[in-house]
């Protein structure tokens, strides 16, 4: 842990209380002068520290920057997602940062953000508008012991971990549609990437691309978004604090990524389903060539999608380009 | 084409007839001296040409070591694998390189060989044992428009390439072991790792990894592998030219993946199961933390091999670490 992950997570657990510069210098080791050079750091990125007389420092507000030392101070200690977490001001695209960690071998759990992404992907090859400083756009590395054929479980587990933490942060009760769109109403406001290594019977990693439309305003969006995209801010009806939406994401994602690894699917599955507008319509899906119309019936144990087609058989969906019909 | 595939394909073209230097130089659009510049650097590649007062250069022999451009020479024109060769003196793994150049959004087709690998890889993450100038260790950057389920396909077409070529240019029989590893009795001598860059419902790009060990001697190997390892120079009694099996593997790639971009892979898998020694074998298969044991009855469809379990049940296996019965 760096020094101004431990001084920011020391800062955020005294909260209003304040702690002097001594004691912070003792925890962490080091002299109180070397506590001074980071606070005076900190206070150029942004970050609102008040030196109290009496109380010593006290964290008063920080940027709408994200900062990688902070999103860490904010997470568990024992957490495997977030376990190093990077900020980027401009990049092509987060899961390109990822796919060389994960090709240099770095372990599973690091997490890239960027502000601004310049190639941002959606999934089919489509480009993701990522304007700066207005939403979340960051990827995470994870090498599951899945067999590839499980791999859908990975973005059920994400989407129920993105819906959950929008939830938790605005109120608001999005819906996932198959397989990973958090969306309001017909409008999307976070879309899942996620991307293998693999070889024929094993992942080697997987690349998981999150992004959510925080801060966006309308007017901040091509006009062929605005039929079909909004954002949290819209949504909510006021600015949303991102770091602390990005640290509830990574937090409900450790969670939930561990239960997979313990072999429970079976209840972030049901959550899933309880969460997800696609069930119990009518739904057509673009599979490559061939089309696939029915009513989406359940998930499978592997996370594949059931789907009852006229002929009364089941096909067992993965992926696929879901247009489904509206509710009247 | 290369300046020097173009003499190289018209050399061998004519054979002992020979072509004049102003013939080379009008069919190939340069003057007479930039064709003998050429014919002088493929001399200081290995290359024996002969310069014959009345009939005109003749080639009389080739090195063993590989040129991307001779190859490419030795190839049809309107081939897909191999459209572009490069030989590499040594690199990590071809592997590594192909997958650069298919991030890097190169056309499928493309080859890399490697005269020696320093961290060659086979399955399973385990290691390939490449020593220079011995054999052929090369990779195939593919871009095939099949569904993630549907990618066993992919080995089944490799291994029936290169045993078809082995057979053409040796006159042995090697026999295929699933997924397709090439063995003599039951020695290997040639294996296929294929690794995949996806999405859910999408296969990026197939990195297509072969490894032939074409001229070692068993003086050459490691101890712990001359029980389970073995030539094609072993099995045969003496050395082969590399540069002719090399383009007979490619030259059966190439028609055999176009036949299953064609929907064709029934009879492929046909060829696959006469050549297979697996089938119809008890065998046991490691599959992550699983095991399944049976009788492996067939490929289906996807290339999927089905393995009928002692307790009557057919398991569908794609890939693992199989362990066969020897017969008696």
């Amino acid at each position: 842990m760096s020094t101004d992950t431990k001084i920011l997570r020391a800062l955020r657990e005294v909260g209003e209380g304040g702690v002097s510069g001594a004691a912070l210098a003792k925890d962490l080791g080091v002299s109180r002068a070397a506590v001074w050079n980071r606070i005076e750091e900190l206070r150029r990125h942004g970050y609102d520290i008040e030196a109290s007389p009496h109380l010593g420092y006290i964290l008063r507000g920080s940027p709408d920057a994200l900062h990688g030392d902070d999103l860490m101070a904010r997470l568990p200690k024992n957490r495997v997602i977030g376990r190093d977490i990077r900020v980027f001001t401009e990049t092509t695209s987060t899961n390109d940062i990822v796919e060389k960690l994960a090709r240099d071998g770095v372990a599973e759990g690091s997490v890239v953000f960027a502000e601004t992404q310049t190639r941002g992907r959606g999934r089919m090859g489509r480009q993701w508008f990522s304007p700066p400083g207005t939403g979340l756009w960051f990827s995470v590395l994870l090498r599951p012991r899945l067999r590839p054929t499980a791999v859908t479980q990975l973005t059920v587990v994400s989407a129920v971990a993105v819906a959950r933490a929008i939830e938790r942060e605005t109120g608001l009760h999005p819906e996932i549609k198959w397989p990973n769109d958090i969306l309001f109403g017909h409008r999307k406001a976070a879309g899942i990437l996620l991307e293998l290594g693999a070889e024929l019977d094993r992942i080697r990693h997987a690349t998981l691309g999150i992004g959510i439309d925080v801060n966006l305003l309308e007017a901040d969006m091509p006009p062929e978004l605005r039929e079909i995209a909004t954002s949290l801010r819209i949504e909510a009806g006021r600015p949303l604090d991102r770091g602390s939406l990005a640290t509830a994401v990574l937090r409900e994602l450790d969670h939930l990524y561990q239960r997979l690894a313990e072999g429970d699917f079976h209840e972030i599955g049901d959550e899933w389903m309880r969460r997800c507008s696609t069930l119990g319509r009518r739904v057509s899906i673009q599979i490559g060539d061939r089309r696939i119309s029915g009513r989406a019936e359940a998930l499978d144990d592997e996370g594949a999608l059931l789907v009852r087609t006229e002929f009364g058989t089941i096909e067992r969906v993965i992926g696929g380009d879901v247009t489904q019909e509206k509710l009247s």
